[in-house]
């Protein structure tokens, strides 16, 4: 097997960081790392299989002579870096939401919808952390019997939010305990011991930009249209793992049971569910997890076919830096680089 | 108006102790209060309107010549002494689910139900939180457009499960500040920085105690049992207010403007929708308020006629005390005691 020269941009980020701590234990071989991240992180040494890198400051020519990268520097960044890298032959796997809804760039989550990678594509679209979790639960439903209609909620860790997310709710909860309220400036309102509705931007729907996210990447990802989603994005004071209750009408019927066993079945998916020893997934049980977790499956008697279902997964691994690395893998393994 | 003789059972709990904060600025005229409860708290003195009153063991003798009483004493305890109350010719409020469903018992939410109150019932159910604050909202939106289903998740304080379980987040907060972890005692799992889907007791069909009593209470309160409700009640590191994500598909179509403006007018509902301005309902906000709160209404555009909202209320006040002790408000105002 070759050995793949490989960028990671916005390495400084959380989500940069658990791109090279999931690239380090990834079957990939890798003959160079380049770290690129802001002026802020420049000069930072990270080590590597046992050898250190240094981050330097991205800058377009510095993505000469890459097989792939690894983004995670925001939708901004990535509308002006992206094509620079793509147009220096590099392949770039981008996490952030600038071109996943370009229909010109495969969105992609492997196990779903590996398939559409033809190794033509130079600029493959890493999904939403909320939607990577959902559809892994959702497509092997669709192949059964058919989803019709989706009803879900979220609740979403603030590491989702990046490093300053969860430094406010520490220092919010530091500020708790010694009996102070602390400021907020990464969210509107206080975190702590409260729940927000609110991720991303509203639009003149009244919905966020988040929640039409789960709507419109879930289809295409999926490759059905059809499938009618509607969401409700919250943010909870978790640090890590987001959660989401999510509510299924089947053109099919599919019992809980069959349901769970065709999940437990499932590459990348873990069935938990044993309510009765308490058993179901949690953030703090999934938190460092690479899989996507799902339980209390149970029949939802208001419809003829109907099913609840409770979906939790790391939102920094499946939900960013696993799935872009997965994709990273799927290449090297089909040889599309 | 005369002045009452009231009695408040199981005053040393989480609830009880809010029935008297709440009785204390009703306008009830209150000639005696009896403050009832285990061993553990009796002896304890308590204020109320300028004067100490100690809590006493419950004893069925105790409710001699009491008007009536609040009962907040769990579902065995009142199964019990409730009957010993009503005996002695007391009229009971009962916050437990011990009688909620039993057919000769009136379920209420004043503004809601007020009206199957007619003076000869002497115990009167008060229902479960997580229903109250929902109900609320349900039902001016069924009368105007007929409510067909709904599919509800909660994210509900910890303050619902008693005093215990709000120590066990405060130590499990402190602990992690010190770098620790601690302890669980009153949940099966760490509630820190966590979410449960697990309220109440597992039955065989995979749901929670707590979620039936949303489906049953609910429509018993709204008097139809025609509603289709299924329900996914999830504890989250909340102190006090229970949020609840409701999506609604009714008969006749409603608007989310329309629906807005008909909850904006209805007696303790307030509508915080502005979310342009982040103004939504939120935990922080309705902590140790009694109105049930309402945002984020949107039209479900997966369905002809679809609604999501966005409801929180505080669990102790109008999820419990605050609900209890209107229906006694109720029931003096309409000379049914």
């Amino acid at each position: 097997m070759s050995k793949y020269r490989v960028g990671i941009v916005g390495a400084g980020g959380a989500v940069g960081q658990e791109m090279v701590r999931v690239l380090e234990k990834s079957f990939i071989p890798v003959a160079e790392l380049r770290l690129l991240a802001t002026e802020r992180s420049a000069g930072r040494r990270v080590s590597f299989r046992g050898r250190e890198w240094t981050i330097e400051v991205t800058e377009p020519e510095r993505f000469t002579g890459l097989d792939f990268a690894l983004f995670s520097a925001g939708g901004g960044p990535s509308r002006k870096l992206a094509p620079e890298a793509v147009k220096r032959g590099v392949t770039v796997i981008d996490n952030s939401s600038a071109w996943r809804m370009d229909p010109e760039v495969p969105l992609v989550v492997p196990e779903v919808n590996g398939e559409v990678l033809t190794g033509k594509e130079k600029l493959i679209a890493n999904p939403n952390c909320s939607t990577i979790q959902m559809v892994m639960v959702l497509k092997p439903i669709h192949d059964a019997a058919r989803i019709k209609r989706v009803v879900v909620t979220t609740f979403q860790a603030v590491s989702g939010s990046g490093r300053k997310a969860v430094l406010e709710l520490e220092d919010q909860v530091r500020a708790y305990v010694k009996g102070r309220e602390a400021e907020n400036k990464v969210y509107p309102h206080r975190i702590a011991f409260n729940v927000l509705p609110h991720i991303d931007k509203f639009d003149e729907t009244g919905y966020t930009a988040e929640e039409w996210k789960m709507v419109r990447e879930t289809q295409k990802i999926i490759g059905d249209e059809k499938i009618e989603i509607t969401a409700t994005t919250v943010r909870v004071p978790v640090f890590r793992g987001h959660s989401e209750s999510v509510n299924i009408e089947t053109e099919k019927k599919i019992l809980p049971d069959e349901a769970g066993k065709l999940l437990a079945r499932t590459p990348g998916v873990v069935l938990v569910d044993d309510p009765s020893h308490a058993l179901y997934p949690m953030p703090i049980t999934a938190a460092g997890r690479e899989e996507t977790f799902v339980g209390r499956i149970r029949e939802d008697f208001t419809l003829p076919n109907g099913l609840n279902l409770w979906v939790v997964a790391d939102n920094l691994l499946k939900g960013a830096a696993g799935n872009a690395v997965q994709i990273a893998e799927y290449l090297v393994n089909h040889d599309l680089l």
